[in-house]
């Protein structure tokens, strides 16, 4: 049985498996409009604001506009919104948690916003209250865990996949830093368990140079999702979504997710 | 530190990373040298005769004459020459093991053949006799092990990596043929162990369709050599070799042999 794809509005019979995120990090209205035109014509599957890269965070009816100009301006690519903490691998912001929270209900009430990233390592009450606000507006709750130092044993990754499925995820996402290629091998062994397991996608990746296959073949563990390099990289090893559309394009050839 | 390469006569500053070796499957001469005009221009590292597969193999004398003129016809690359046996997934042919050894020592005498291929799970009065042949014509000698049943547990695997270096290999090939995802995790750690335990390279490939990301990341676990399609494959699971070289490229750009 094939695993679980992430099941996007515009492709309503299925979705490309995996699906190409490209994230946009630009830091000024002017500049993340300029960075969708670009990457927008590169075809992803999903659109990622990383809102953390974001000058003008704070200002929450600005930004709840800019997630309809963002869509409009990408011909209508389903948008991904994740505020990634600095604790997490992203850039510090001067927000509050509940500010944070406030951000992702405006931009939740837009319509625009097909799915929302939120980290699971956060308070159980936070968690909670983010996932009833995104039900409420059907927007898909990814739940997501993130390591920049190392990579935990395999039953310790399976553990945080089963972890997110069960605080209620759509989609639960684990990425990794590894420090040799036995540590890639040990993700790819979680990933795959999880897939299984879980009722719901799961997406995950070991980051930097040694785990960059894991971008290209994550999909052939269960990961439905891979993030790709539109115009800038949001996390280290990530590569060009051109490379990355041919690279599974060719691996497909041989190997399809159905087969799998 | 990057794993052992290779080691190739017209690349004496060291060999690409993993090489790509094509197969030559053709059964008459003429296919033969017909399959070696369009392999060759697709420039793979090694030219791999499978011996099996040709009809005229009891000719020694003709088999000999033949390496010379496939080593011409190509531009002179690399020559590895592999009588698989059909119980490790050949063609069955009629030569009894002795004939097999003779065979062997004649393409070796004309000093074309740069490898050569025998199967570890042979006598070991027949590997050594072979090991013995091949040193004495500075040929490398390759000892393989397959399984096309199913994928053995990392232990059994990482042994006969092992096994084949204890032989006297030049290179330690293992293929193998999982029944899952897991299967294929399981070859890459095994292969993973093998090229930082061992002195010399070693080849690795889970076969068929499961299999077929090895045929791409293999080397990033270690694995020296992939095969891959020139004009007809040799065993389940090969990609063209135009796409493994257009995947490998693009892998490598994000990772680089030196970074392992």
């Amino acid at each position: 049985m094939p695993p679980h794809a992430i099941q996007l509005p515009r492709n309503a019979t299925g979705a490309r498996f995996p699906a190409i995120c490209a994230p946009l990090v630009g830091r000024t209205a002017q500049r993340l409009l300029d960075e969708v035109a670009v990457v927008a014509a590169k075809k992803p599957d999903i659109l990622e604001w990383r809102v953390d890269f974001f000058e003008g965070i704070a200002d929450t009816a600005s930004m709840a506009d800019l997630c309809g100009r963002i869509k409009a301006a990408s011909g209508g690519i389903p948008l991904l919104v994740t505020r990634r903490s600095a604790r997490e691998g992203g850039e510090r912001i001067e927000l509050t948690e509940a500010q944070v929270i406030a951000l992702y209900a405006a931009v939740c009430r837009t319509g625009h916003v097909d799915l929302l990233d939120y980290e699971a390592g956060n308070a159980p009450a936070e968690v909670a209250e983010v996932r009833e606000m995104t039900r409420a507006h059907r927007v898909q709750l990814l739940l997501s865990f993130h390591d920049f130092q190392s990579t935990p044993a395999v039953e310790a990754i399976a553990d945080r996949f089963a972890r997110a499925a069960q605080l209620g995820a759509d989609i639960a996402k684990v990425a990794v830093m590894p420090r040799s290629m036995e540590d890639v091998l040990r993700l790819l062994e979680a990933t795959q368990r999880a897939s299984r397991e879980l009722a719901i996608p799961v997406v995950s990746m070991s980051m930097g140079r040694l785990g960059a296959i894991t971008r290209l073949c994550g999909w052939a563990f269960g990961s439905a999702m891979t993030f790709a390099i539109g115009e800038s990289p949001s996390a280290p090893g990530q590569m060009a979504i051109e490379d990355v559309g041919a690279g599974l394009a060719l691996l497909q050839k041989a190997l399809r997710p159905d087969d799998l």
